[in-house]
Parts: C-alpha cells; structure tokens; sequence
C-alpha cells in the first residue's frame, strides 16, 4: 500500500531541513515545495532546497516563483531599497526582513498543491518562540489557517498544518537535526550573502546563537562570525 | 484629510465590477488587484480589468502573475488537458473550473499589499449562493480567512474582508449593477473564449441567466446564447 503524501514546504533553511527530517520518520511520502518570493538569496536557497531533496531522495517537487514580492515590496528581504539589518535583533517589535503576510502565500500554494495530489497535511518548519517575532510564525495563524483551508476546498478534501519545530528554541532545533542526521552543511540562512554567510543578519545571528547554544559546529562557511546574541 | 484606502480584486468579470461600484459608493479609496493565474482567457481579463480601472479612475493598481497554477493544475481553468464544461451547470458538487483554493491566493496578495499599503479592508466580488459551488466562495471561508489575516500580520495592521455581493443572486447582481451605472459593457466573464463570449461555459450560462431574470440586455457579445437554465 502507497504511503500517505504530505507536502512540505522546504525553504533551504535549517528549521524546514529539521521538520523534514522529523517527518520522514513518521510514515509519509514528502512532496517538496519550494517558494522563490524574489528574496535577495534566492539562487542559494534554491539550491539548497534541491540539494536537501537529493539528500532525501525527495521525487515530487514544485518550485514557484512569485515575483509579485518584489512588486509589492515592504521588506529588506524582497525591496533593495531597504537595507538586510545587520546591527542585532531588537526584541521589541516586528523586523525589516518580515514580508508582510509571507506564509499565508506558502500555505495557500501547498493547499492548492495538496488538494490536486491527494496529500492530507502540510508540513511548515515555522518557529514561534526563538523565531524574529514575525507574526507570520505563530501556532494561533497556524491554527486560524487550517480552519479556512477546511472551509475553502472541497468537503471530502482534509488536509491539516503541521509545525513540528513551532516550539523549538534554535539550539533545540540544531539538537534535533544533529541527532536525525540533518544535513545542515547543504542549508542556507543567511538573509544577504549566497557564497559566504554574511554571519551578521539576523537569520545568521540567530542560527550560530543556537549552534552554539546546542555545542556543534555550523558546517556552513561564514564571512565573519560575531559572537553578538540576540 | 486623504480618504482610507481598500483593495478591491478585480477579476474583470461582472461579480468583482458590482462589489466595486458598491464599494465606491462609501468614502474609500480603492485600489485595484488583479490575478493572471494562467486561465485561458487571461488576456481578456486583464484587459477588462484595465477598463474598469480606467472607468472609475482608479490609479493605484497591482496586476501580479501567478504562473504556478499551471504547473499545479487540476482545473479545466488552468489544465489544457482537462475541457471546460459547456454542457450545464451539475447543481450536485464541485464543478471542473474550481481552482484548488483559489481564493486564499488573491486574499493573501492582497494582505500583504493592503498591510505596505496601509489599505483596512479587502473587496472580493465572491457570490456564495448563486455561483458554481466552489468552496472558497462562501461566507464562512471569508469569516475564517479574516481571523488568519488578524493573527498572520502585524498587531498595529487591522484588515477586514468585505464581500458586499456574497448572497446577492446573478439577477440582482445584474439589477444592483444597473442601478449604480457599472458598466457592464467592460466585464468579461466567459471560461473559454476572448473576441465574442461562448454562451455555453458554466460562467456565461450563470451570466446571461442573471441578466434574463434581472429583465436587463447584456452589452457584451455572444457566439451563441442558449437559454439553458441551470
């Protein structure tokens, strides 16, 4: 009997590589789903979602370009004219790199994939508590948009949202992926560079603090490192 | 003091064009979204989108590619391999133009448009009772997409979804539109066709019913009107 598909949103990054991983201990079959929203390191993370693939031996992919992000702009990640931070993470508020309303465009993309295969869950490395403070990467959106994705499709379609890694601190994640076998030498985080990390955005920052935090090396190469935590 | 702003999608057909002048009717400004999401009558569509947007002066504008939905298929919108219907509308279930979950898509472009904008509301012509039975047409998906939109975007962003025209029926859609001056002689709403309307896709059956039952001539032009009832 065939397995049950899930799709998964693999972004090249390690919280989505660590979700992946964790699923595929449980019975499904991963479909991957990767989103170029125009981001500046979009050819990097590309690559590392096809490279993750591979590693998986991942047969259903769907890559999807949007590059209406551009046009609306709004963020540091997808309008050149809005500097990558690259002072430190302020806790209070929202960051220059949040693209306004982001994962909703990713869930809605895997619903529609979803229900064309069959597939019952969709599977989102998003993290709440050690994440940016994107509002985006809450379990209670997460919770709001499974209730629309079960009103919106048709009545015999059940397709539910997943987030394993939702509650994990970054360092819990390095923990986890190091003890499943993840393999964190073919992700991508850094929000400005694709050669070198720049070691210095807040996606790099927060990354080494929980490499760190968990005692592994980041296999990854980095331009500098700086020991400033968030 | 400048007015507040609103989203309106504009799809190009007569549903979209009615909540439109509706919603002009209050003191928003509106700014007009289109979706080219790879239907076969793109072109027409977005042509009717550029002379409904000229009609009533709006200037803000957002035309945005969805090509993905091709590559995802499953509707006889979208997929070259599967026909659109032209035999009748079937009153029991989901018919083959339904695009898996179409409508989250515009609503979570126009969020993140409406959230860099600083636009409060979002417009969408969705007509619940008299459409074609898709699921993402009915008031309760709405409902529960407002709540993912609260939950999903930043605390300081308020975005209410408007959907003026849900329980209207075809004919007092077409009475409605009359009364306001839309001008129906720019909407487009056939499945298949691009220089005269088919009159026989599901979309014109539900057409040129409204416009029979309202007691009102439809300005655009026909290959055939079959007075086939759904």
């Amino acid at each position: 009997m065939s397995r049950p598909l899930e799709v998964v949103l693999i972004s090249g990054g390690m919280d989505s590589a660590v979700a992946l991983g964790m699923t595929l201990k449980e019975r499904f079959e991963a479909a991957g789903l990767h989103l170029n929203y125009g981001q500046k390191t979009e050819k990097r993370e590309v690559r590392a979602f096809k490279e993750i693939c591979d590693f998986y031996g991942i047969e259903k992919r769907l890559v999807v370009s949007l590059p209406y992000f551009r046009q609306i702009g709004g963020s540091s990640l997808t309008d050149e004219k809005i500097p990558v931070s690259t002072s430190g993470i302020d806790p209070q508020g929202i960051p220059s790199s949040y693209v306004p309303f982001r994962n909703a465009h990713g869930l809605s993309i895997a619903t529609s994939w979803a229900e064309v295969l069959g597939a019952s869950r969709i599977v989102i490395g998003a993290v709440e508590e050690d994440s940016s403070g994107y509002p985006d990467c809450r379990e209670v959106f997460y919770k709001a948009f499974e209730q629309a994705i079960r009103l919106g499709t048709k009545p015999k379609t059940k397709i539910e949202i997943a987030t394993p890694v939702i509650h994990f601190s970054k360092a819990e994640i390095v923990r986890k992926g190091s003890e499943l076998g993840v393999p964190f030498h073919l992700t991508w985080s850094c929000y400005q560079n694709e050669e070198a990390a720049c070691g210095v955005c807040d996606s790099c920052r927060l990354r080494l603090k929980g490499f760190e935090e968990a005692g592994v090396e980041d296999p990854i190469p980095y331009k500098e490192k700086e020991k400033i935590y968030a």
